[in-house]
């Protein structure tokens, strides 16, 4: 009798949003827990979504989402470090190597990350799946592990647990079954209950806009920064955002082992660029609100770390304590796996870049093997693509702009013809856009 | 790949709906299609039909997804029987027994009615369950036994075989799971297609409105009952639907063989009142529609074919070819089964019957095991109510006004006390509702 009713109310709790109520803190609650011990239909929990998503969630709601979905599973502190904690989150976008290269810059700069972060799913590249592109590197540590090494290393990059907010995982997959995922509310509780389930002083939190990330403009993208922002200052976290440039990939390589050559590139001081100019500024930010420093004064301290090679050191101390071959620093062609086909990648067209079809390059690298297309897809380190033209550089038909690294011809010719089919080319000049839209 | 293509298609025709694009007829028909061979999942299809409940669905997608239920299974013709054929459909009350007195009277008239009914489920009756409480009654007929006594006697009321629109069934019960039930275009769809996969030369809709219909408001009936007759005209059919009072019990009787007995009653004459009247209207109406007679003489034949008799020998010939006892038009409580509880109902307030909670009065039959709480649940066909006050009458404390038919003692005060908590009495003179709100 008392599941009969439970069921019922649940179905009270679906018809309530679905005629436009604002729920409860405890009716979300309850359809959250219920659907996470199994008491609950995948059919009521989409019935759900879908009619948050038309009917929408407002702060308080979003709110008593996101606090269910952490109560879901368990919670972990990295408090008593002695250091000030950051936590940093890329909603997702093509060539975004950011979190390499911050997590050890953070650390130079006397900061402590304990990045706990999930695969790659999509177009999207995962930290994980970069990382682990170096032989041995063991990305399964167990909080405690994580806990020594950040106090150690300054930094470590683990694997979350599956016990982390379980209830995510479940409604995200339902979700993506159900075309539910395009909800603001929906996807500010999903990215934050991540970032609340684990205590960290700071929270940086990196949207992504435009062809090659999930929210296509910048006013999307802010909505959802807005929304994430909220959900941290409800929750009494101390949060920042950058809404960052997708419109085309932000370094140059798409892959794992050669998103990793390249984020190695930058912590030695060998490629300038987007990738190190917005890592550069995300590590001033967080020294900015960690430790009250000046905006150019942590600007320039992160730069005078990153060039004297503190960074790079962390970076061989974290892969060195999480199992993985260190000599990747001094020699990362000599260390990560090669893809056995290299092609030049050669421009097409002569003319300016205007524009980049960005989450199309990010699907070329997952037709090599780059990515998955659904989780639990097993992926090829080796392989990507290296293509290096951004938006306003000009291009002559036939200049090699990057390589193909495949398993076989062929699949290196597809994956050139959809890149080269991704770059859109013009006559006249063409300003470049700019890195960040905005902080928040 | 192609099955992962078809997915992708499906959750692209939700997604489509989601944003409030008006979808194909081909896209319906694949979803439907899709859903009624196990090829789409509950969540995407509950999905589907709460975004279809939010954003709204045209009379062209309404019409769509009807044919597409009706292509789920097999449809049947009654065509060449030599006189006009006619199905009624009640949207569900309390004490509606319409469709017992209706079938006789309309064949008597010269009309040849094949009705395919549905179980009843909650708080309103089904005209089956009715049937049934007479010893030895079939309705698992076949399409040529129904065909065969449409013949001989002219009217057959037999159960809708599962292969008749079973996308239907299989929709409406993830709709009840999923809090998407309350939507006018699937209400629609449902009701219509379940009528147009019954070849027949008229469809009349009996679309109640009040606090024992499922539509609470004329409003709302109307609204249901204009766009089942869009559907109708789509497919091009004729159709004809009354917005009939159920802000009271109908008749007097809930039960299944207390409303049998009612019916009985009504087609020997025995007894007036709105149930008598409504059909009476019916199959006036029926009359009209199929034969272009005048409203006044249609009626008073109607009248002058029930008064004489001739509607009570054709349920006698139609109990009959059924296999029912057929003694039990002379003598219904002889015949029919009797619980083994009878006891008076009391009025307890005095004054005037200024409402009915008439759902409350239905659930109070469920409460003795006359209705189902759920699809397939066993039903009593002994138990019931008989409530005779309606709306505008004057009742005395300690009065009988009917009886409770009960398994026990304690089944039949609950029973009391619910029926007399839904009788709302006042002071001053109350205004009977009209019993037909409008003609469509």
């Amino acid at each position: 009798m008392d599941r009969i009713r439970a069921v019922r109310d649940l179905r009270a709790i679906v018809a309530a949003k679905r005629d436009g109520r604002v729920l409860s803190e405890e009716d979300i609650s309850s359809f959250v827990h219920a659907y996470a011990n199994g008491e609950l239909s995948d059919a009521l929990a989409a019935a759900f979504l879908m009619a948050s998503l038309l009917r929408g969630l407002d702060d308080g709601e979003t709110l008593a989402l996101t606090r269910a979905m952490v109560e879901s599973g368990d919670t972990v502190a990295f408090d008593g470090l002695g250091r000030p904690t950051v936590d940093k989150h890329s909603t997702g976008g093509v060539a975004d190597g950011v979190t390499l290269v911050f997590a050890p810059l953070a650390a130079a700069l006397g900061l402590a990350v304990a990045k706990l972060s999930g695969r790659g799913l999509g177009h999207t590249g995962g930290t994980l799946d970069k990382l682990e592109s170096i032989p041995g590197l063991r990305t399964d540590l167990s909080p405690d592990e994580v806990r020594r090494q950040v106090e150690g290393v300054g930094c470590a990059v683990a694997a979350q647990s599956p016990t982390l907010v379980p209830a995510d995982g479940a409604l995200y997959a339902l979700r993506d079954a159900t075309a539910t995922v395009p909800s603001v509310p929906l996807i500010a509780a999903s990215v934050m209950s991540k970032k609340l389930a684990v205590e960290t002083d700071l929270i940086l939190l990196d949207v992504k806009a435009g062809s090659g990330a999930f929210m296509k403009t910048s006013a999307d993208a802010r909505e959802l920064a807005d929304a994430c922002l909220r959900l941290a200052a409800g929750w009494g976290r101390d949060a920042s955002a950058a809404v960052t440039d997708m419109s085309q990939p932000l370094g140059d390589a798409v892959g794992n082992a050669l998103d990793l050559a390249e984020a190695v590139d930058v912590l030695r001081g060998g490629s300038g660029g987007r990738l190190r100019e917005l890592t550069l500024r995300f590590a001033a930010r967080a020294l900015e609100r960690a430790t009250g420093a000046d905006p150019d004064e942590a600007l320039a301290r992160a730069t005078a770390v990153l060039d004297r090679g503190d960074a790079l050191e962390r970076f061989r101390a974290m892969v060195d304590a999480q199992g993985g071959d260190a000599r990747v620093v001094d020699d990362p062609e000599g260390v990560l796996p090669r893809a056995p086909v290299r092609e030049p990648l050669l421009a097409d067209r002569t003319g300016v870049v205007a524009a980049y079809a960005a989450e199309d390059v990010g699907h070329a690298a997952v037709v090599l093997g780059a990515g998955r297309l659904r989780k639990g897809d097993r992926i090829d380190p080796a392989v990507g693509i290296v293509v290096r033209p951004k938006i306003g550089d000009r291009l002559e038909a036939g200049e090699p702009i990057g390589e193909v690294h495949a398993r076989d011809a062929d699949a290196a010719a597809e994956a050139a013809r959809r890149v080269l089919a991704a770059i859109d080319v013009t006559d006249g000049p063409v300003e470049p856009p700019p890195l960040v839209h905005a902080w928040l």
